[in-house]
């Protein structure tokens, strides 16, 4: 199947890296909104097109895989592309997708497409283990923790601040509190209790350095829920310790079964990822052959991955799957 | 729905409770080959009917959980039920489920009902797992661990020996393997390796233990190919210390992705059971939810969790699982 890539920054080149490793898939365009003879990537003999010259593309891909940001270009680009094209895309603003899932699934009915959001590993593979969990454990309670990783949207929180160069934020979850939810105990815990953050930040010479670390942990919503900790550094420091995108996280649920809810039982699916982009580009992969092969059965409109049997997302035969992964 | 439990042992009372926990649901009876009215249910006012009278019941099941053992029960009552009612089942022989499946469709496939086989943990949510891992990591390494828990085969293995009166074997993984399989590593590990086995047994007055240890310890594929301990117990100890049903394990799958495959990513999913009965009966309750929708939708034939879309198997509404769970 043929697979286009709309967007080539960290995200693109994961979902490039991935369409590598799947024999099934041929990369058969990257589109951008630069200039095409600016960027390289990492394929060879694969054309880099500009986003104005798309209409041309419509018979030559099969899926293309959104890789635009959810602030501002998914909400415009995912309702616009599928008109056109089967598409995947990741977007995770969590209180916004029901809004998202309307936009698009009015313009993939109509269109015929199949389009399937809010796809990566949260939301994604964390939502679907939160919906398995929950459907075989009624009586429970869920508990989802990020990192250690660097959260982009909290890095560029701290580089608004005057006075800051660059900065790296990363969310850590609090072990004890993970330790406390393994054991069964079903504890209520705030923001606080969950996780910390722990700032990097390369200031302008010259800075207050104690104005800017009161700015950074008195942040409403992103840092003042929070223990925070800033570090100043030097930008060769950041360069050279900073420079990876880790991430990860887990999503337990503990419920109770038996007589007068005597047995526990702890569900954990958890992630340790060296690289964020690479690993969510790898997700949207997989889930773009489901929605290739949907769309050959002439399924439309949008979906996500709670809509997508297991088996449709992997290269193997049904046979192999009852043989050997079963 | 109306539920039917058929068999009612340990994973019969597990689905029993199981049931009772979702409100969507309603058991209408449970079914036994052995006198009704010597079983005393958990559930008040439902019907316990010997299985000679089950053709009464083909309008009053909307779907039937089979709770037999996957070495002689299952082969033979999952075709046959499927001709009448929807099932599912919880075949574990994992080396046979082709011929199980292929059995299964072609009654199934006569009759119009819906067949979901091999559901429960393993096979089961451990199979999703492994699936949904190496879709996402096609370049990677599988590994399952079992344990700490009770194998009622080798259990069943070590009460066969003469002189033994009562056993109970526990799986134990080998923490130092799952480790260095965590770490990325990707590790060749035996079976020796992986797991260890520790068995408690109670002997007849005046047997020779070191004769039936050695018969443990030496018993070829069940302990032969692991470190074995085997500790001689009482009567008494035995029921006071190992009464209960533990189990679960964990299914790893590293990979590597980017440039030269220098970024490692780790996927684990695990579970902690007090009771494995009552969570392989959670499991398959859920999963007769789906059989129920996929029936009502005209689908029929043999099915497994591969084949499941997740959203099939909770009591949430698309716009609930939309604005809460993705």
């Amino acid at each position: 199947m043929k697979i286009g890539i709309y967007g080539y920054g960290n995200l693109g080149r994961g979902v490039e890296d991935s369409v590598k490793r799947n024999a099934d898939m041929e990369l058969a365009a990257v589109f951008t909104r630069r200039d095409p003879a600016s960027l390289e990537i990492a394929t060879e003999n694969v054309p880099v097109v500009h986003t104005d010259d798309i209409d041309e593309w419509t018979d030559k891909i099969d899926v293309m895989i959104i890789c635009g940001g959810s602030a501002t270009d998914l909400p415009e680009m995912t309702p616009a592309l599928s008109e056109k094209f089967n598409v995947v895309d990741s977007y995770d603003n969590h209180s916004q997708i029901s809004v998202h899932y309307k936009n698009v699934n009015d313009k993939a009915e109509k269109s015929g497409k199949v389009a399937l959001i809010s796809c990566g590993w949260d939301p994604g593979m964390f939502s679907l283990n939160r919906l398995y969990a929950s459907a075989i454990l009624p009586d429970g309670n869920d508990y989802t923790f990020w990192g250690k990783g660097v959260s982009q949207g909290h890095s560029d929180a701290i580089r608004r601040i005057d006075g800051v160069i660059d900065a790296r934020q990363y969310t850590v979850p609090v072990e004890d509190a993970m330790n406390r939810v393994r054991s069964g105990e079903a504890p209520e815990l705030t923001a606080r209790d969950k996780h910390k953050r722990e700032c990097f930040v390369v200031a302008e010479e010259g800075a207050d350095l104690e104005r800017i670390r009161k700015e950074i942990v008195t942040m409403p919503a992103y840092f003042e829920p929070y223990d925070t900790t800033v570090t100043f550094i030097t930008m060769e420091e950041m360069k050279r310790d900073h420079s990876e995108l880790p991430h990860g996280g887990s999503v337990i649920r503990t419920g109770v079964t038996g007589k007068d809810d005597c047995n526990k039982q702890v569900i954990e699916y958890s992630l340790k990822l060296d690289s964020n982009p690479e690993f969510t580009g790898s997700v949207l992969t997989c889930y773009a052959r489901a929605v290739y092969r949907m769309a050959q059965r002439g399924e439309k409109g949008c979906k996500t991955v709670f809509d997508v049997a297991p088996a449709d997302i992997i290269a193997v035969s049904k046979e192999e799957l009852l043989a050997h992964m079963l």
